[in-house]
């Protein structure tokens, strides 16, 4: 223990996660099979670099109280002219899009289907749970303006969600549309552009505040639990009842789609723009209906708005239909697993000119979260490598040997190759999550026999799941069988089903 | 196209590279089969953030010749204390290991085997092919002093590239022992650690200068053909000579890895580090041998000695065996797709106790490269989805059933979303690589049937490759039949070889 006050110590930044073994696992095992879906659906990959020059990146989230406004920015060394230009890692994967989208317009095909995945960072204050970095899954459509675009991608992201593991009935996505409130704004006299977002975004919040908390949100302003007091966008009464009329026509859960746009049909008063919004969900409730998606899957729900500014038109969510429990043990929402909608403005940002754009992006260690509270992780459950125990250095070669069997067979084998005795190795094939442990003494390779250890039978029998003598005859723990015999053995214990899981 | 000026230009950062289809494609698939085998090898995967704290990623490039020495590093914000601790955006996946292991290592099953993909990047002057960011694709064991440690992760490494796609005759590792230079060294009266790395780096460029320019950059300095001098290790004469003569044991490449063992035991002059080092390659060559490894598939070489500061003992390197030919046609060694080595120091940075790990690494894009010099890439050539043509919005829903039937029988296929005529859409078939456009004109749709039109038949007929009267009644490039065979059709379309690849 040398210049310790040299050493460094041993930790992640903060707010940033290791994660490894079986969760990591489970969270690859969720984007192959999301993938999958999404390349079948006709959608390309694209990855782009985790930097983005800081003006093209834009300035869009919805938290930005921070230094740098919420992204990693650093500048870059100068180039041949001198100048070293801002770079920021990006927050979300729909603005690379757009910068890729318009730098390649001429040569991409078009309408231009993607779908990407990949780490995007927040600079955010790290706390329990909330991290500066994860991952995101993402589907997009650039250049088609057709109602089709959005159903296609709320069709597809719905049966993304089941591909991942959820079953239909445990989630539903809530489509609405923008322009609903850019009518209501425009005939309530509401022209600025930051209180129309600051409502917006009080309106996004109705979810978790309710309509009262909501209301205060639109008015004057809100204080809240903690003594906090948010400033309100200062609607005037007239027109915050009428967002309240507007929230109230998807309050009644049995309402269809077709029933929703009747009742919002009946509002009345949302301008030009109202109805554009009408004629938009209609068609995508033709279009879901032609693709056979139910009623129960997807519903129109006017308290979706989204967060994001620089949503134009359809907005959709999808949330998870389960109450789970908290740290604390109390009944909560789980609430939204991942949303999008239709921004037709982004790419002209570049360009100047309007590509429209739709949108789906989901949280890849959300809806991990998701899969496990819905009781949809267990199934999947992942065991580790069969352990080669190792006892002498003179029989390495015979503990190869097994390795590469096992291993020639498809089973995951490995050799301990640590120097710690018998018992320390066990403990280490327990830690690995191994099924099986092969024994492979100078007794048993004299007979020309091998034994195998049933960890997993070990662990129920250890823990009295199976005392019964029927269960230990099936599953004894431990058998020595012919050396011929190891990989069919090892295989029926690897192939058994859990029963410490 | 309003306020030009203030729009952003569209674009990369400089050295930040845009991957899509079937290239990026290729790369996952190749991740995906690599992966699989370290898993059957019983390593477990792990992701660590993209930043570490500066002091925790340590400095071990090679080139840091760059303002914050080759690494993209910010300040954090000030946590409660008020400290905004520098991090650093890690430049490999070893470091980050390093740091995991002994953050963790009371927990980790021992010896702790994990592999790992994902990105890295390096504050470099980007230049052509020059990217400052890319994916890695590590394996390493942390916590094992066996030599059969390094044996497994050069075999599982072999396993892996053929995994990849190559054949076992497209590449060589070659393995050495920085050990040997240690020992030479002493036996030289070589003791500054400095002069000892600009040595063990000139050496490194043995397979691009030859032993000419080695031997200038072990000496005073070396010009090279642009006219930058370099400045060399300044090591005596009798020095430079012994390592030419331990470089020469290797350079007639029939040796076996015995003969080398013999050649280098023959050379003596190594001292206590020379005789370890031989004693590790040796137990290295058993184990192999063990696990089947051939001479061809692993060579021992000792001009093997990797550029990085961190390795302590066996260093490793895999080779592609072709040339290739670079942009203006000259033949050129592939060189490196990929090494590693033992480090045994680089945890006891922060815990002060010695933990030995060895590893090995490649790049993926570059791996990527090399499949396709050796032309392992066209079995993998991937398709684009079928295209289904929009004629009309009244048949929508004839469409939209065609493509959800193409998909529910696993064909990947799509809705052609935007508003141009039959030519743009042929056009946008052909972009998108389909093997096949889907027609149901209201004539089809009326007499029950559907046009399809096989793509790359048609492309074979407009290039004519296929223009006898055989093949083209066989690939007609365009049929109409009954709707109900659908399907049928498309597979066996979609399934035919390509003949315009």
């Amino acid at each position: 223990m040398t210049h310790a006050s040299s050493r460094p110590e041993a930790r992640a930044p903060r707010g940033f996660a290791d994660r490894r073994g079986r969760d990591l696992i489970a969270e690859r095992r969720l984007v192959t099979r999301v993938s999958a879906v999404y390349e079948r659906w006709g959608f390309e990959p694209l990855d782009t670099g985790a930097f983005e020059y800081a003006d093209a990146l834009g300035k869009f989230l919805p938290d930005a109280d921070r230094p740098n406004e919420g992204v990693f920015a650093l500048q870059d060394d100068p180039d041949e002219a001198g100048n070293g230009e801002w770079m920021a890692l990006r927050y979300d994967l729909t603005a690379p899009l757009a910068r890729f989208a318009a730098q390649n317009w001429e040569t991409l095909p078009k309408p231009f289907r993607r779908y990407a995945f990949g780490p995007v960072w927040r600079n955010e204050k790290p706390g329990p749970g909330r991290f500066r970095e994860f991952v995101q899954c993402d589907a997009d459509t650039v250049g088609s303006d057709r109602p089709e675009a959005d159903a296609e991608i709320i069709a597809m992201a719905c049966e993304g969600l089941q591909a991942a593991g959820l079953a239909p009935d445990q989630a539903v996505m809530r489509v609405s549309n923008r322009k609903l409130f850019d009518g209501l704004f425009e005939a309530g006299g509401i022209e600025d552009a930051g209180q129309r977002l600051t409502a917006l975004r009080a309106i996004d919040k109705y979810d978790r505040l309710g309509w009262e908390g909501v209301a205060a949100l639109l008015g004057e302003g809100r204080l809240d639990e903690s003594g906090d007091y948010t400033k309100g966008a200062q609607l005037p009464s007239p027109v915050i009842a009428r967002i309240q009329a507007l929230l109230a026509t998807a309050t009644v859960e049995r309402f269809s789609r077709e029933e929703v746009l009747r009742a919002l049909s009946n509002l009345g008063g949302l301008g030009a723009a109202g109805a554009a919004a009408l004629a938009e969900l209609a068609a995508i409730d033709r279009a879901l209906g032609a693709m056979k998606v139910g009623q129960d899957a997807v519903r129109f729900d006017p308290t979706i708005v989204r967060g994001l500014e620089y949503y134009t038109g359809a907005v959709f969510e999808a949330e998870l239909l389960l109450e789970t429990t908290d740290e604390k043990g109390r009944a909560v929402r789980f609430g939204s697993i991942g949303g999008g909608g239709r921004y037709d403005d982004l790419v002209a940002r570049f360009t100047g000119e309007r590509l429209p754009a739709t949108g789906f992006s989901f949280g890849v260690s959300r809806l991990a979260s998701a899969l496990r509270a819905a009781g949809r992780g267990a199934a999947d459950a992942v065991r580790g490598p069969v352990v080669v125990i190792v006892f002498s250095e003179a029989d390495m070669q015979h503990y190869l040997d097994a390795v590469a069997e096992l291993r020639g067979a498809g089973i995951a084998a490995e050799l301990y190759l640590g120097r710690a005795g018998m018992k320390a190795q066990m403990k280490y094939a327990d830690r690995r999550g191994a099924p099986a442990a092969v024994i492979l003494g100078g007794d048993e390779i004299a007979a020309g026999q091998v034994t195998i250890k049933d960890l997993h039978a070990g662990r129920a029998l250890a823990a009295g799941i199976a005392d019964n003598e029927a269960w230990k005859a099936e599953r004894p723990g431990q058998l020595t069988v012919s050396r011929g015999e190891l990989v069919a053995v090892v295989r029926r214990i690897a192939d058994a089903p859990h029963t410490d899981a």
